[in-house]
């Protein structure tokens, strides 16, 4: 057996290269939402490992069969859910060439060019961002690729606590207070909770219509305060350009100023909506990110890359560097002891990294920045365009402003009401009770249409409001599917609101 | 521009499979180790975007003639350094698949087909290792794919933390002591120090050749006694199976029953040396895991699988999904509320994850259990050549037994001290000075080895002893690589040892 045979390897990955042409040729034709019962895989395959190989001709032949009827399509132009992970040839190809050399780049010296791509290739996507230049290697600053965003939080968490637990000792821990919304990810929650931070020092802020959902300055001084006068110490606000449930956007520059006061360390996690900086009419969702901490968003959303790859930016590398160093003897060499060069194992959780910038750089060069920037512009018109077809229909609200790519609409109250022939009110039941009657009207209506196959769209709740979210990005997406979807929502609409009410 | 064109997608596609066919037929005709200086990279690429695309044949040729000289080749057949991260045809087959779906299986409905694979592979897994009942599904325990195994330790150090904090309170965490030895690796003081334990109370137990730098029971045994005596709350164990300096076994099952006895939970680290318990005659290394709570190996180090891929099992997924879940509206659905699925999640710390099970997959069924076993055998078969070589020649000597495919060895102290007539110890200098002249010797004998490009090997230092290490697990290697790497070694011996001596 030689299992990197270049004869075989040929054979086999002109296979697979196919077998994802024909995918991507084919894709329209699976429903969006995969339709398998929970469990189906067991019963279709043999529940432990076979003896012998196996011809990869039956392994792709069980891939078609049995993997692909489980798959939620998220490349379909038809997948609005959450926000998207598209990806491309060039992206793909360099995942094809990060698994062909598999080199372990946890130091310099282990793979040179894995650390020198990295280095450049974010100095590159920092300057197409505009990031100030102390975020660059050629401002001091500096640029990591991170698996994901809950990593990025944990570094820099990790980093800013060991900061302050140096000068108060490690027994001040269970003293510090980190600060989000309650629009924050949930990676930050869970980020902090891994750090060791008390979880009831955990500051979900309140956030109201009245700032669109973005986190008040005010707020979060009155919340600092009160900690202060409890003794607590305050030590990390996440901040959020694009937050999951309807892309508001924290206002950067009045809560950078608030947490600098207080010596705080402040990310802006700009996960989703970051890709779209790259167009100087959306870099303004940025402006104050010169008074942060760090800043990362996830190529692996919104910009052509296949997951994992969050981009991740501070000031201080040598933060990051005192608290996630190790030097054990096995990995010293003269590159390290000469301080010239950067050793990103120092950067991250994981000894061991993929040679992730490969794809970056692939994506950055095989499009071009004017190319980028035109993706990302149409998918901000398909969701204009989906917008206006919602606002159309006088049925239906758009219940948010839509600044990016994701449109949150519902069917107005007023209809669902109408239903029970105005006599909710009257019926002695409240608000409470209307507004329950909406969302479960709302989200049987979202079950519906997700049940067809045609789409597939998520949901939230935002102040106790049921929302249907319609995220545009992916890569295949185009107008046509936009009015489809649409169309599918309209259908589910009509048949739903032609049911006899029931309550 | 569709940068997912299906026929565009062939072109390039195929274009890189020959690249990286190409690559493996060459391999051996590039330096092992990258001979680039640091910085290289920036002298040789532009230092912004590029506004236009570029067509893939230059990029690819940009490939060829910058990135691939600052490639330290872990592939080559010639690579002995650290451990290796080997990779196969089927692997990158399921990577590309992987990048080519780019599902987010964050829970079971986001793609079934991702969470489902994973489980069952995770039990083929299991049965191979023979691991007991309680860590499969099918045992009510569970495997689950971590990126590496920092991640694994963090995930299931931050369980152990919690399930004692949740009765003691937050404020016990300054408290919380966790133990390894001095050779445990690395990645288990970064996990400590970044889920918030007391670096303080951080214990690399002292080991001893008398024990093979295994670590004591009753070493372990008298630091929890002084702790608890201290006031401290001993929570965590981490063993080893296969050290990065010597590949010593750690005592599993007399440790769990220490460690059992004071209620902590132990984590066994098979990171390198886990691949071979699939092969009968090597499971015994892992004999005890019976009474430890998780266990982990990396399937990206010595099972044919590329980065990233930890495979971590564990007695009670629950503790993980206690610490770990999150359960924010926008990710509500019916079969999570169901309790029938598994949302992978919940047992990471980040939410998005790559379908990692595929290549596993591949693996497992491209190859097949017997041939899987084979590649091992193989291995230890070159390993115990390399071994027999070095003992054939006096001047050399091994310094540690091997068990699996490490080969630690040096040029004797004699020889060295040879060199200088004799007189060291008559000189007045003492045996340091004497260890430390035959650890520079063999430090520059490794250096020269190195440098010549032809073979990669590493180093460690125990107990003071600075050891040269030879690794076998490439893909490629063949007998006839072992025999010149021997050569190689010999070659630049002889040259050193020929050298006028000096101090």
């Amino acid at each position: 057996m030689n299992p990197l045979d270049p004869g075989e390897f040929r054979r086999q990955g002109h296979m697979v290269i196919d077998f994802l042409a024909k995918y991507y040729e084919n894709i329209e034709k699976y429903p969006v939402l995969s339709q398998v019962e929970p469990g189906y895989l067991s019963k279709r395959l043999p529940s432990s490992a076979p003896q012998d190989e196996e011809p990869m001709e039956a392994i792709l032949d069980d891939v078609r069969q049995h993997i692909v009827p489980g798959l939620t399509h998220w490349q379909s132009p038809n997948f609005f859910a959450y926000f998207q992970t598209n990806t491309s040839t060039a992206a793909i190809l360099g995942e094809m060439l990060c698994a062909g050399f598999n080199v372990a780049g946890f130091n310099w010296v282990s793979s040179p060019a894995a650390t020198e791509l990295e280095s450049l290739v974010m100095d590159w996507l920092g300057k197409m961002l505009e990031l100030p230049r102390p975020f660059l290697f050629s401002g001091n600053g500096g640029g990591v690729i991170e698996g994901n965003t809950t990593e990025a939080i944990i570094c820099t968490l990790t980093a800013a606590r060991d900061r302050v637990l140096r000068r108060l000792g490690h027994n001040s821990i269970a003293k510090l207070v980190v600060y989000g919304s309650d629009q924050t990810h949930c990676s930050f929650q869970k980020a902090a909770r891994v750090a060791g931070i008390d979880p009831q020092n955990f500051r979900a802020l309140k956030t109201t219509r009245s700032t669109l959902f973005g986190l008040s300055p005010d707020t979060l001084r009155k919340a600092i305060r009160l900690d202060i006068d409890a003794g607590l110490i305050p030590l990390y606000l996440c901040t959020t350009v694009g937050t999951t449930s309807s892309a508001a956007v924290d206002p950067l520059a009045p809560l950078c100023e608030v947490a600098n006061e207080f010596g705080m360390w402040v990310h802006v996690d700009a996960a989703y909506a970051g890709a779209s900086c790259i167009c100087p009419e959306y870099r303004k969702f940025i402006n104050g990110v010169e008074f942060a901490d760090s800043f990362s968003f996830n190529a692996h959303k919104w910009f052509l890359t296949p997951l994992d790859c969050c981009c991740l930016w501070v000031k201080d590398p040598n933060a990051l560097v005192k608290s996630l160093s190790t030097a054990p003897e096995y990995l010293k060499n003269e590159a390290t002891e000469s301080k010239q060069v950067v050793d990103y194992a120092d950067w991250q959780l994981s000894l061991s990294r993929r040679f992730r910038a490969l794809k970056l750089w692939l994506v950055i060069r095989g499009y071009g920045v004017q190319n980028l920037r035109s993706h990302i512009r149409y998918h901000c018109r398909l969701a204009k365009l989906f917008e206006e077809l919602v606002e159309e229909d006088c049925r239906f609200e758009v219940v948010f402003p839509r600044y990016f790519v994701l449109v949150c609409f519902r069917i107005c109250p007023s209809v669902v009401a109408g239903m029970s022939n105005g006599h909710i009110v009257e019926n002695g039941h409240g608000e409470a009770w209307k507004l329950n009657k909406v969302n479960r009207f709302n989200a049987q209506l979202l079950r519906n249409i997700n049940a067809s196959g045609q789409v597939f769209m998520s949901h939230t709740m935002v102040e106790g409001v049921y929302v249907i979210r319609f995220a545009v990005g992916a890569t295949l997406v185009s107008e046509r599917h936009v009015i489809m979807a649409w169309k599918v929502v309209q259908e589910h609409a009509n048949s739903l609101l032609s049911m006899p009410a029931s309550e």
